[in-house]
């Protein structure tokens, strides 16, 4: 069963809590059992013209009031709807899509109130974006205040209430001085508080303990919740929405429960320390608000195609809080997210990623009244020679890219084969034993790692009580503005030590975190990964020297480069850097980093992290930026080869219900083409395994008469029947009369450029007019894993 | 003839300038002497594999030497090339490149020099970028310095120098002052030049005089020059490249002849003081360069396709000049004029756009080194409550840019059908000289608008000359910062009439100018047009009171409500106008206006300015914005219709040469279907009219034997002749072996978005199996143009 081959992945152990995304049968009657109306369309004659959807004949109605309709035309319940891990049909989704819209406009004409209704369903999508963004704001806003609480709860408490952090903690002090913010009476840490020392190795070991105590309870709460309840909620979640937008079905992977699970242990998973960021969970957090607000709008909740328009936008949305970038967020869901994206949707998606934005500044966590999350202050010019240094920062961009991304998928790998993924609790509670052991006693690692990036970014000020910036004030007066141009203080080389050793721990921690049953993210990790480095380079060979280097620059460039080598994003991480700081100066460094840093890791392996984990997991995606540049046919990719059986097809007149009935327990095929003979073999329609199903088994049910031997038609008219033979079953309306054809001589790239850009399941084969075979999308991926000598069978789904 | 219908619209009224922009016939044979490899294909027979290309059969080589071929296999020069004013086939053309691609992969293999080569090919594309970056950024520049010392011109000129503009010429000057920067003794006025008075109604009339003389000469050698040696140099130029990027061919509109005549005439032009703006027309340029500079690289010279890729590009780029906006540029090409837009392109179009701005920033045509055109210093937050302003101003700028749009259309048509389209210099210079007659009393209408549009955006500073900022300054000391609750002085109120007068001069004489025969852009003007008035109505509620509005904001967004109502751009318009400023505080203000505007607009009028235009020529584009919604089927499209002849077919083996030939002339088909026999109709492949014209009389004059009764096989054996029979003619290898169909129940929703999707000219339509008509990419224009009560013969080309 497949449900049960992914058990060892990680993402789904039960389904308890699926939330049924699609369509529900009940649904599905009361759309059927609406009315449409040909009064206004042209002379044509009213034959059942939708494409292969649940309805079946056009019901015509006379002054809205429907006529009496043969119950053999009624739609079956079910006819039309998705199995779980299936991939939609995307042409007949949009198809449905345009036939409602039609069918709203026509009657727009009829009364004031179909047409405020019609008006309504117009402005569905954009309250619709109103409301995700609103929501994914507040939300983000809640996860970062809480994330940051969590994070000083681990060094201690503050009197005044337990729920103030520590910043906010001192905001409230009159005691704290301007210098030393941080410190103020109100704030204890846990040494302080227990053993009443501030001082002394004791209280060093009693803080360490309780950072170290603190950090495995969060971390053993979060893999714990997820085991309960929402499965689902674990890892970074980029991979599954790929695969979700591009047409997969995941009953359950947006639902409620996995929000709520997934926000509550988002929050502990950042508060332990593990070496894991908020940006990709935020990105699944926001699908599933943009999932659970599309059950409020009919449009939305019935068409599959439709909602994956929301989600794309959501995804928008994702980043846009995570980074408070909205522009960089839009791109990033264009470029490496979605797989249709009209231009509507990136207009909505635009919207909604602003008003998440705007939300988000309005309850503002980071305690500055900015949009932007790492503002900074540095306008400097850059020189054209710098480009050397930081093209050479992509290049270590894209090494440690690649390197990152094969060792994690063999840890991935490993723990999916070995003893290790039977224990995934013991496995968190070690990862984090171990990141918070080592973490503790390096300034640089103990910090929450966004609060660590801004501090890498900015420009030593004078008033600094960084280490970093500890340059030798003790000659110097306050007024003097040439802070380069002093000596470097001691702490400045033991600062750069710590940051090497952070960068190198960061970096092999992060590698096993990755994938962890807890929710992780990426983003923040890979940016801080290398700047360390760069720093501490480009630091030892400027500092004693004049304003010749800005570091955050550098430390900018340097994290862009590596996020870039790790997700292969191009346009949309520039972007995303250039809102990130606000440095409009510094888009060409940017570039020059992330170019450099995606062709190196390209030359060493094709393959982004989310590309890679969805192989992992054997996901039915079809790569769109990959060109298929094979030189095969049509005919050599299509079923049934040479030796295979002949294809099973239904011929359109000539078989029995029991014939069907075994056809179907014979074969596993997902669909089968229906001819006009066996001898013709010319192609009258493809008709779906599932509705076949479905409505023989609905006929025998409630339609009288239909036995084991009533004959079959999906022609239009039904030839008149033999006395004493039961009467026959009419099943043209399940038939799609418009299945995707090309000849056998087709060029597999122009096959594969039409199942990309049209969304197809599945493409029937033609040779001069006859039906030869056909293919799938599955098919598809298998050829284009052997091609790549890989295991076709890796493929795991339809 | 198509090209004559034209000439009426003033696009085209000869082709001697024509570049040849698509393969020669010479370059054809060049390629087709090259060979294939199959060795390390799979075990597939080599077959004909070339999807309808000019190549016929794979050539075997040994060695890398060609084996003699039958000299029948050769393929025929300009089979597979297309003819002026026809669309291109997008699957055909990046079916070749895979082709080639797959070739120059293959043999990387053998060489060094073939793998050099191969990485070369791979690079190729960003060295093009980097190429049409600096290209264009360079012409961009060039353009600008040009106008600005042009357009002072007709004021006065240098002593120093002709050659300084009066900007630059007051630099060099020791006497000026910093508060009249403007005011220098080396530059001196027409009059002053002359007549030697400075003040006076008689050098007030004398450089009014001149004013009106230079506006004219500039515009009449404007039009001249357009006239004589590039017609295509006219107008805007995006319409056209809207429909050359969905696969139309126009030679030489983007040749050298129309890049030399159109960079000079825009200069004149904008000098002249014509109500235009410089950068549709910058697009048009950068398109230019990107074309030529195709031609270095045989990649890109050889395909229509790949040569699209890059003119999207080239797109982005032309706005990343005109208003220094690179993400905004790439935004506006991807939503507005692109048609295919691969995540490839969306990458190199942000380079080329990014090293344009780099460039022009590099010649400093704006005299301050910043990157943004018209840099706002203002960071003033806005208020929730004056959202209610901006979406007001976006309803007036969506009522703004409808009422534009129509007015505009209807005098196009008009100079199309009255005896004004006979006199294109004369209304040139009548308009030039109304222009210039009623702007130079007004100072707001009588500068360049670029710089009436800085100064519009600023807020008013201490040191500001501009009469706007003439508040009361007699009371105040200069250390005060206080300028708001200053009383307003007379000037502003003076200005405030004279802006108004601005505004609704600038509104009409926009609607005559565009469409002119002179290079002329929209968005400049457009950007104008509005916020006068807003600056009025608010100025005066508030201007008396307290920092509460920053009218420059009104400006900004007013510009963007007005430029959004008539060219219906979205995100790209946001990102432009906040490139454009720099200011990340105002994005939820000009999205708010955008959108608001957008609405309006769209809710009176569906179509954008470009979209009009592109009607109004009666050009093959298929809208990719809207969907089609009406409830049609594939055979109510299709021809023949029932009452029309049968459809044309060529049958596979049963037709001799003067069969086919005899067919040609008697239909003006562009292509005709390869039927088995005519009884069985059923589908072998698509041959075209002009393939198959060639093929056959290259085969009358260098194929023995070839005469009116030989026998024309589409087949891949030829039965063994009867004895005394002339030889057959093979024709197989010139037939598209797989061409698209689609069933006669297809809703027409469908096949539009196949054709949308895949770039198709043609669909064939079949029923169970049988060839039953074919549609074509006019057939459904027309049938659009028919369901919205337009004239179905207003499309003109195919």
């Amino acid at each position: 069963c497949s449900v049960l081959s992914m058990d060892n992945t990680g993402y789904c152990n039960d389904s308890f809590n699926s939330i049924r995304s699609s369509t529900s049968d009940e649904d599905m009657v009361e759309i059927a059992g609406s009315t449409l109306d040909f009064s206004n369309t042209e002379d044509v004659p009213p034959l059942d013209r939708d494409y292969g959807s649940g309805k079946t004949k056009a019901h015509v109605s006379v002054n809205g009031v429907p006529k009496l309709m043969d119950l053999l035309d009624e739609p079956v319940p079910g006819v039309g709807t998705y199995e779980d891990f299936n991939t939609i049909d995307w042409v007949r989704e949009k198809s449905k899509d345009r036939d409602r819209h039609r069918e709203i406009t026509s009657k727009s004409k009829e009364s004031t109130w179909a047409l405020v209704n019609s008006v309504c369903d117009a402005f569905s999508g954009w309250l619709l974006m109103l409301l995700i963004g609103l929501m994914s704001g507040a939300l983000a806003g809640g996860i970062d205040i809480s994330a940051h609480w969590m994070t000083d709860l681990k060094e201690g408490v503050c009197l005044n209430g337990f729920w103030f952090n520590h910043e906010h903690c001192c905001w409230t002090s009159n005691e704290t001085t301007f210098q030393e913010r941080d410190k103020c009476p109100q704030w204890k840490s846990w040494a302080e508080l227990i053993i009443g020392a501030t001082e002394g190795p004791f209280a060093y070991i009693m803080n360490y303990l309780m950072y170290v105590c603190w950090a495995l309870l969060f971390s053993f709460l979060a893999v714990t919740l997820v085991r309960a309840f929402a499965p689902y909620a674990c890892g970074s979640g980029i991979p599954e929405i790929k695969t979700i937008l591009s047409g997969f079905i995941i009953r359950g992977y947006l639902g409620k429960w996995t929000l709520v699970i997934k926000t509550i242990t988002l929050v502990l998973a950042v508060s332990s320390g593990l070496s894991l960021g908020k940006e990709g969970p935020l990105v699944h957090v926001a699908c599933c608000c943009g999932n659970i607000l599309c059950h409020l709008f009919t449009k939305y909740r019935k068409n599959e195609a439709k909602r994956r328009e929301v989600l794309s936008a959501a995804a928008a949305v994702g980043v846009s809080v995570a980074f408070g970038a909205p522009i960089g967020g839009v791109l990033f869901s264009l470029e490496e997210v979605s797989y249709y994206f009209p231009l509507k949707t990136l207009w909505r998606s635009f919207f909604a990623a602003l008003v998440a934005a705007f939300t988000l500044r309005s309850i503002n966590p980071f305690g500055n009244s900015r949009l932007v999350l790492f503002y900074v202050e540095f306008h400097t010019p850059w020189h054209l020679l710098e480009l050397i240094p930081f093209i050479l920062l992509g290049i270590f961009g894209g090494i440690w890219g690649a390197f990152f991304i094969r060792a994690n998928i063999a840890w991935c790998r490993r723990r999916k084969t070995t003893w290790l993924g039977h224990y995934p609790v013991l496995e968190v509670l070690v990862v984090t034993a171990v990141t918070a052991v080592v973490a503790f006693p390096n300034s640089y690692t103990r910090t929450s790692t966004s609060e660590l990036i801004s501090e890498l970014f900015n420009d030593c000020g004078l008033l600094d009580s960084s280490k970093l910036c500890n340059y030798d004030n003790a000659n110097v007066t306050k007024s003097s503005n040439e802070l380069p141009d002093r000596p470097a203080g001691n702490d400045v080389y033991t600062a750069m030590w710590q940051l090497s050793l952070a960068l190198v721990f960061k970096m092999l921690i992060t590698v096993v975190t990755f994938g962890m049953k807890v929710p992780s993210g990426l983003f923040i990790p890979s940016m801080l990964a290398y700047y360390h480095h760069d720093w501490a380079i480009f630091r030892g060979w400027c500092s004693p020297g004049a304003d010749c280097i800005t570091p955050g620059l550098y430390a900018m460039v340097g994290a862009a480069a590596c996020l870039g080598g790790v997700t292969r994003m191009t346009v949309s991480l520039v972007v995303i850097m250039f809102e990130l700081t606000g440095g409009l100066e510094y888009i060409v460094p940017l570039m020059a980093a992330a170019m450099t840093s995606k062709w190196v890791a390209d030359a060493i392996g094709r393959e982004g992290i989310y590309e890679a984990h969805i192989r992992l997991n054997g996901y039915p995606f079809l790569e769109a930026k990959e060109e298929f540049s094979h030189k095969t046919l049509a005919m050599d990719v299509m079923r049934p080869r040479r030796s295979d059986l002949p294809l099973s097809v239904v011929t359109q007149d000539g078989m029995t219900v029991e014939d069907v009935e075994t056809m179907i327990t014979d074969t596993t095929y997902s669909g089968f083409p229906v001819v006009v003979s066996h001898e013709s073999q010319r192609l009258v329609g493809f008709v779906l395994r599932r509705d076949l199903t479905i409505s023989i088994d609905n006929a025998r049910q409630r339609q009288d008469g239909i036995v084991s031997t009533s004959r079959v038609f999906f022609t239009e008219y039904t030839p008149p029947q033999p006395p004493n033979s039961p009467p026959p079953l009419k099943l043209r309306g399940i038939m799609d009369l418009s299945p995707f054809t090309v000849t056998d001589h087709t060029a597999m790239d122009i096959v594969v450029d039409i199942f990309r850009k049209l969304g197809l399941r599945q493409c029937l084969i033609t040779h001069n007019g006859r039906l030869l075979g056909i293919i799938t999308k599955k098919d598809i991926l298998k050829h284009v894993a052997q091609i790549a000598n890989r295991d076709p069978d890796s493929i795991l789904f339809n």
